[in-house]
C-alpha cells in the first residue's frame, strides 16, 4: 500500500505489473524466467481449477498424473513436435550425482510421455475412449518474463484423449472448446471468440488447433485456451493401435487441450482498473468485505456487534471478511480491499446502524449506495449476480467497439500501428500473405471464427479471392 | 482382470505390486524411477487433497506456488540441508538450448527457494506469521522404485511457515502433526503413533522433526507424515529478520511439514487383501456399486428399473455406480469392483426385487446380507460409517498385537529378524547405540512417542540409564 499504481493511460505495461505486485498476486523469483504465485493469486487459480475440474468431470473426464521428465528420444519421435518444443526446453543431464546416459527434458507439454503409456493401455476398441486430464506444472524456457502471461514455468491443465475415429476426436475437441468458452464468459466474465487457428499458428504436431481469443484493455489479443485435434500423429509416432470390432488394427485418434495460469493475467487485463484488481464474483474466493467505522470504544462495540450480525447472515452463502483491525483507518482499508478486487464492500458506521442499513459499494462501479439491513442477504446476492453480468457485458461492448472490418491494407496498418484492436479482414488462405502481415505489422491471425459469415471478398494483401474474414490482432 | 493377485502369504511384495497394477492405481513409466498415477490412484489423491486442504484452511493456512527449479547456490546456503539433499537431486544444466551459467536443481523440497522469498516479504512483526502451504511435485533421485512408496518424482504438500518466536513455531509444528494424526485415523483409518524423531533421523536442516508412524500388514513401519521445527536455520541462511515491537531486529522462526502420495501406499498396505484394494469409505470417491443380475430381456428391464430407483435414492448422498454392462457376467463385475476397493456392493436380482430388498456386501467383510429396500439410504449410510470405524479398529488391534516391549537385545534381534513389528525398548539417547541397532538389524528408531510413560530402564544396547521406551522397527 506504500506505492501508487501507475494509471493505465500513463503506462499500460507498468500498470499491469503494479497491479500484480501490489495486490500480491505474484512476485518475481530469483530464478530467471520463473515467478512465485502468492496466496492472493493462487486463490484465483484454485477457483479456476475447482470450476473447470467440475465441468471436465461432468463431461466424463478423469484426472491422472504423468512424469515431469521426458526422455530426449521420446521428444524426437514426432517430427513437428520436437522442432516446435525442443529449443525451449530445460534439460536435466545429471541425476543422483551421475551424468545421465540420456538427457531428460522437463515437460513443455506431455503428449509424448502420455502416448508412450497409451501404447501400454490401449489394445481394443473396448479400451476407448480414454478421457484423461492432468493438472501440472510445465516449463518452456523464457528470458523475457511477464508475470502470469509469459513465464518459463507455469501451471496448467492438459487434457489428452484417445478415440477410435477422427469424428469422435473432432467432437471432443469441440466439446472442450465449448467448455472453455462457457467458463471464460460465465465465470471469468471474459467474452471470447472461438475459431480455428491458421496452419502457421497451430500446435506443433496437431492436425487442427482451435482457440478462444479475448481482447485485453490495451486492445491486444490474448489466446485464452486451445484445443487440438492431433489426428493420428502421436499414435503413429508411438505405434498405438487398437483392434476394432471387425478385428482390424487401426491407429488411435488423439486430442489435447489446455488452459493455464495465464488466465489470471487475462482476468487482470480485462477487468482491473487504476485502483487495482476487480474480480468477477464467481471467481472471487472472498466476495464481501465489511469495513466497520467507529470513534471511541462505545461506538466500536455497537458497530462491531451490528456488523457481526450482518457477517453471520451473509456467511450462510458467501465468504465474508469483517475487517475489524484497530491499527488502520477506514480509508486505508477501503483502498486495500479495492486493490485486492473484493467484489462487494459494506461500510458500516453509527449512522448506518441508526438507519438500520449499510453502505454498499460495488468494486466495478465504485458508487456508494445505501441498502436496508432487512433482506441484506438477498440484496448482496442480487448485487453480485448483476455485477457478474455487467462485467461480461462491459467487456463485450469494449471488444465490439474495438473490432473493425477493414478492406484496405494501408488502413489495416494504420489501425494496428495506432489504437489497435481486432481487425476482421479477408484473407486468401496463403501462408505467405499471413507472414507478410506479421512482418509488416506484428499482427497475426488470431483465428478463423466459427461464426463468420460467408462473404466474397479479396485478400487484404494479395487481392486474391476469399470466402470470409478472419481476425487479426497483435497478441500477448 | 486377466491375472490373479499373488496372495500375501506367498509373496507380500509381489502382492502389493499386483494390487497397485491390477486395480489400475499406478503404472511403471519408461522413465527410470518415475511412475504414472492412473485415474483410480489419482482419485484417492484428490480425496486426500480435498480433506487435508480443508483442514489446513480451517486452521488459517493459504496456498501458494513457488518455482520448480532452485539455483545451486541456494541449496548450498544451509549446510546440513545441502548435505542431505544434494546427492539425490536432478540437475538442469541446459536451458533454451544454452549451457546454464549456474546449474538449477529440481526441488527435492522447497525451503531454500521459499526462504529467499520470505526475505523479500518479511520486514516487521506485522508480517508474521506467514502460513503458506504448497501442493506440488518434487524429485529425489531413486533407482530402486516402489510404486507410491519410493519414486523419484512424487506429489506432496509442503507447508512452510514463518513465526516471531520459537514457541509459536513449535506450536505450529504440533498443530500440524495433530492434523496429520486426525486425518490418518479418521479418514484413512490408519492408526498412527505421533512422536519426535531422534537426531539421526531428523530432517536435514531441522531443529526437531516430529512424525506419525504407521504399521503395515507385513509389520514394517511407514512414516506417514512429518512436521519440522526448523528453528532459525533457514532464516539465518537467507538472512531473514523482522523488526519486533520494540524495534529490535530478530531472526524469524520456521516450520515445514508434508505428506505425500506415499499415503496411497500406506492405505493399500494397511487395508487391502488378497482380492485387491479396500478403501475406507471416507476416502473412496465412489462409495457404492450396484450390480444388477438378470436372465433375459424381461428380467433385465425389471431389475434395471428397480436398481435405478435405488441408485437415484442413494445418489442424494453418495457417488454410486450402476454397472449395467451387458458384456460381463455378475461374477466378473463383483471381482472387478472388489479389486478396486469400492466399499459397498449391492447385488440386485429378481429374487431381491420380489422380496423388495437387495443383497449388501461390505468390501472389508465380504459377507452377504439381505437388506430392505425401505430405508436403504439410511442402511447404506450406517454401513459405511460402521465400516470406517471397523477398519480403524482392526488396524489398531493389528498394530497393538504386533507391538512388543523388549528388554533383551537377543530377543530384540530375534523378533526383528523373525515376525517383525514395533519394538518398544529402552534407549540411552546415544546415537552410537542407535547406529549399532541399525547395523545389526536394519531396524531404526521410528520415533520417541509423545505419550510414552516415564519409566526407568536400561538401554537395550549399552545398558546405560534410560527414562523411557522408544519405538524400533524396520521401515519403508
Amino acid at each position: 500500500m506504500a506505492e501508487k499504481i501507475t494509471p493505465r493511460h500513463v503506462d499500460y505495461s507498468r500498470w499491469y505489473t503494479d497491479v500484480v505486485l501490489q495486490a500480491k498476486l505474484a512476485d518475481y523469483s530469483p530464478v530467471k524466467g520463473a515467478m512465485v504465485i502468492r496466496p492472493n493469486g493462487y486463490a484465483i487459480w484454485e477457483m479456476i481449477q475447482q470450476n473447470l475440474d467440475r465441468m471436465f468431470k461432468e463431461s466424463g473426464h478423469v484426472n491422472a498424473y504423468f512424469p515431469l521428465l521426458i526422455p530426449e528420444s521420446f521428444m524426437k519421435k514426432e517430427a513437428e513436435h520436437v522442432e516446435g518444443f525442443s529449443p525451449e526446453c530445460a534439460v536435466v543431464t545429471i541425476g543422483g550425482g551421475q551424468e545421465l546416459e540420456e538427457p531428460l527434458y522437463i515437460r513443455p507439454t506431455s503428449e509424448t510421455i502420455i502416448w508412450s503409456m497409451y501404447k501400454k493401455w490401449i489394445m481394443s476398441y473396448r479400451d476407448l475412449p480414454i478421457l484423461i486430464n492432468q493438472w501440472a506444472n510445465v516449463l518452456r524456457w523464457e528470458l523475457r518474463t511477464r508475470l502470469f502471461l509469459r513465464t518459463s514455468e507455469f501451471l496448467w491443465q492438459e487434457g489428452h484423449t484417445a478415440h477410435a475415429t477422427f469424428e469422435e476426436a473432432e467432437e471432443e475437441t469441440m466439446r472442450i472448446l465449448d467448455i472453455y468458452k462457457t467458463f471464460a464468459e460465465e465465470y471469468l466474465a471474459i467474452p471470447v471468440i472461438p475459431g480455428r487457428k491458421s496452419e502457421a499458428e497451430k500446435f506443433a504436431g496437431a492436425l487442427h488447433t482451435y482457440s478462444i481469443e479475448a481482447m485485453m484493455q490495451d486492445r491486444k489479443a490474448l489466446q485464452a485456451g486451445t484445443s487440438h485435434n492431433l489426428g493420428q500423429n502421436f499414435a503413429k509416432a508411438f505405434d498405438v493401435k487398437y483392434q476394432d470390432k471387425e478385428g482390424q488394427l487401426q491407429y488411435v485418434w488423439a486430442t489435447s487441450w489446455g488452459v493455464s495460469t495465464r488466465l489470471i493475467g487475462a482476468i487482470i487485463m480485462t477487468h482491473a482498473d487504476d485502483n487495482g484488481l476487480v474480480l468477477p464474483p464467481k471467481i472471487a474466493q472472498r466476495q464481501v468485505v465489511i469495513v466497520p467505522i467507529w470513534r471511541g470504544d462505545d461506538e466500536k462495540k455497537q458497530v462491531l456487534e451490528y456488523a457481526d450480525g450482518i457477517r453471520q447472515e451473509l456467511k450462510q452463502e458467501f465468504n465474508v471478511i469483517l475487517d475489524d483491525r484497530d491499527q488502520y483507518k477506514p480509508g486505508f482499508k477501503f483502498a486495500e480491499w479495492e486493490l485486492q478486487g473484493i467484489p462487494v464492500r459494506l461500510e458500516i458506521g453509527p449512522k448506518d446502524l441508526s438507519k438500520n442499513g449499510a453502505v454498499l459499494v460495488r468494486r466495478d462501479l465504485m458508487k456508494k449506495e445505501f441498502i436496508d439491513r432487512k433482506g441484506i442477504l438477498e440484496t448482496v446476492r442480487q448485487t453480485l449476480n448483476q455485477m457478474q453480468k455487467d462485467m461480461l457485458e462491459r467487456a463485450r461492448k469494449f471488444q465490439q467497439d474495438n473490432t473493425h472490418d477493414v478492406d484496405d491494407y494501408d488502413k489495416f496498418k494504420e489501425i494496428i500501428a495506432g489504437e489497435g484492436g481486432f481487425i476482421r479482414s479477408h484473407w486468401c488462405g496463403d501462408p505467405a500473405c499471413e507472414a507478410k502481415i506479421k512482418e509488416d505489422t506484428k499482427a497475426t491471425i488470431r483465428n478463423i471464427p466459427f461464426d463468420r459469415e460467408e462473404e466474397k471478398g479479396k485478400c487484404i494483401v494479395c487481392g486474391k479471392e476469399s470466402n470470409g474474414r478472419v481476425i487479426f490482432a497483435k497478441a500477448y
